[in-house]
């Protein structure tokens, strides 16, 4: 036998049963959802040319695409991100239709990445787009999505955290020092690496005001109130703006009745050029990672030729099964309902009788006699059937009421 | 702007709107068909060792592949075949299962291909397996659910061919050639290229009386009567057994009521090496290619260690997908039902109305002042929503019907 016939590549996923049951509910859900509030599903290809991913600003790095040759020599790619795939098909294929533009997805994207438990290539999500709007109502509409998302799938507690790159690209711009300065202090506030950052903005020739409002910037997390302190520390309109946007879309988001599951976070400053206003992502206490997160992308459509502003999220399907499994919210996969055994002679009126248990939403199985089965009560036992239909050769049923206590 | 940003490798393929929205109907009409046939769903990991799908007997050619390395040095595909993958979980993951075990899929597959309309290259599949018996009933219900996965499809016209390798296997080891000359002979009966195989059996030192049965078995195709003629032909127990098993397996699709549906042909002799007794093809008038084919493939799960045969069956969404459009049998996606639109200080009940809307099932899309979009009213009927729901700075609610005729 060849050496890794048996195994599944690190970072590999093999859906089960169960889990696999569990994934189609929460992929229907979520559908619905999408369908319901208006965005219509696409399912963008697998294989992309790496072009795709690659641009000036909102771009993929390089080492954490999973990628390989075409046959002429070009770079293709295992699509590694889904949002920009929709941006390429809405500047190249849905020009012509109204906008706002409202689009769904669920499927995977893959990612070299090193992490504690292996290299987790293989990513399932679903998400949306809203396409064509600034407003901060379709801000607003993405995160009531996205918590209405959580609501649907039965999560037990979540927080949305809500921030706003703008906020941090004012205060940083003040300093004058130079785009890779300010890269370097995004870095270190993102991994709230607070030594660090102490230490380079002391290196730094600006003044002791800015160097402790960016030194503080990671504390600018909290409720409501805290935008009050922000807005006070703004010096600057883009600052300014960025609060006052902030505060429209939870001003909004608090109509629709969501403002219990909002907390703010200044601080947040993660994918920093694909990002250009409010960020957000969802949190439970029963993981250390995002269970989903999106934001405004202003920027990404127009590399692909067409400038119009869009705002968005994706949820993380292992994440939400990994949550779900902690809350005790996992399903079995439904056992079958009846087993239907019978003789030669009762085939046919075997078969109906199948087909008629389906038609009303009973799983029905054929017994199936073999060597290796040739008792069917004892089968329905073993496999926990409760019910079994038997047709003798005279086209005579008989039904059989698995005792549960038996089946134990 | 990079050169191929813009673009979508040959062989890729998006599904937009429309055609998301049919496939998604397909895929969740045959899901609730395997669900409720006792089919217990799966998905398999994308990315897969090389040596899944490597072996002795069933292989897959290695230029069909589409390959990439991992950070080891190891050869990964994008799984080419799900069958294996199945393969590979039931004898490492499933062992321990009560025998039959059901399992479906639906998911897509890469082939490196040329084809006339350039590289096919993703494939999206639907299908079952039926692993652990090796009587004709297992194969009899295989090929009941594709029957009644086209009919559930609205197909309005297909057939299902059915053969049996054995027989071909049976006939041509009477001449005891070799292996190369049985392969030689196989490609030509597959391409239907009677000149070169007439050629061919001519310089073979067989008897006369063998050559021409050989030459004759393309001709071996029709209804079951054809059948009977086979059998004569027989002159060794494998074809016997392999008559009798396509008997079997046709009285029995007979009681199912399936009799209309079938056509037989000994003649297919395609995949030789993977399948181990009957196989099967969907046809259509509408297509030049199958819709959907599946067979008995006894030696693939051993190939993993797991001495147990199996059965199942396939279908090509995509192939589907066209068949529907010829048969004019598709839909689009629906309409939005409710435009909602409101001022700002009526927001909460706008909401509040908005997901009333949706629990009962209808399509509300909130409507986002902008820029480009200050009239609601001309924004409903561009996009032909039928009813518009606005809701004043007083809560007052005022419905309007867009007259079917304005739409148009």
């Amino acid at each position: 036998m060849s050496r890794w016939k048996r195994y599944l590549p690190a970072g590999g996923q093999d859906y089960l049963m169960d889990e696999c049951y569990n994934k189609l509910l929460v992929q229907d859900k979520l559908r619905k959802l999408f369908y319901l509030s208006g965005y219509d599903e696409v399912e963008t290809s697998l294989l992309e040319y790496m072009d795709v991913f690659t641009g000036v600003k909102a771009s993929i790095e390089q080492e954490q695409m999973i990628k390989l040759f075409d046959s002429d020599g070009r770079i293709l790619v295992l699509r590694p991100d889904i949002t920009m795939s929709i941006a390429r098909i809405a500047a190249t294929k849905l020009r012509t239709l109204t906008l706002p533009l409202r689009i769904s997805y669920i499927g995977n994207v893959y990612r070299n990445q090193k992490t504690q438990s292996g290299k987790q290539s293989e990513i399932a999500q679903a998400g949306i787009e809203l396409l064509g709007v600034s407003e901060p109502e379709a801000d607003a509409e993405v995160i009531a999505t996205a918590v209405m998302s959580l609501i649907d799938l039965n999560l037990k507690e979540f927080q949305i955290d809500i921030g706003q790159v703008e906020f941090f690209k004012g205060m940083i711009a003040q300093a004058e020092m130079g785009e890779e300065w300010e890269e370097e202090i995004r870095t270190l506030i993102d991994q709230k690496n607070m030594l660090e950052l102490e230490l380079t903005l002391k290196e730094s020739k600006i003044s002791d005001q800015l160097k402790n409002i960016i030194y503080d910037l990671p504390k600018l997390y909290g409720d409501s109130d805290m935008l009050k302190k922000a807005a006070k520390m703004s010096s600057n309109i883009k600052c300014t703006s960025a609060i006052e946007n902030i505060r429209e879309v939870y001003s909004i988001l608090k109509d629709f009745g969501f403002a219990k599951y909002l907390t703010f976070d200044l601080g947040m400053v993660q994918s920093f050029n694909f990002y250009t206003g409010i960020i957000f992502r969802g949190i439970t206490s029963e993981l250390g990672y995002p269970i989903c997160g999106g934001g405004r992308y202003d920027r990404l459509v127009n590399e692909f030729g067409y400038d119009i502003p869009a705002t968005g999220f994706a949820i993380g399907m292992k994440r939400i099964l990994m949550v779900l499994e902690r809350q005790k919210n996992l399903y079995n996969i439904p056992n079958i309902d009846v087993l239907v055994a019978y003789e030669k002679n009762s085939r046919q009126k075997a078969y109906l009788m199948m087909n008629e248990l389906r038609s009303d939403g009973f799983r029905a199985e054929a017994f199936i006699l073999s060597n290796q089965e040739t008792d069917y009560y004892a089968y329905a036992i073993r496999k926990n059937i409760p019910k079994v239909i038997y047709f003798n050769s005279n086209g005579i049923q008989k039904i059989t009421h698995i005792n549960e206590e038996v089946c134990k």
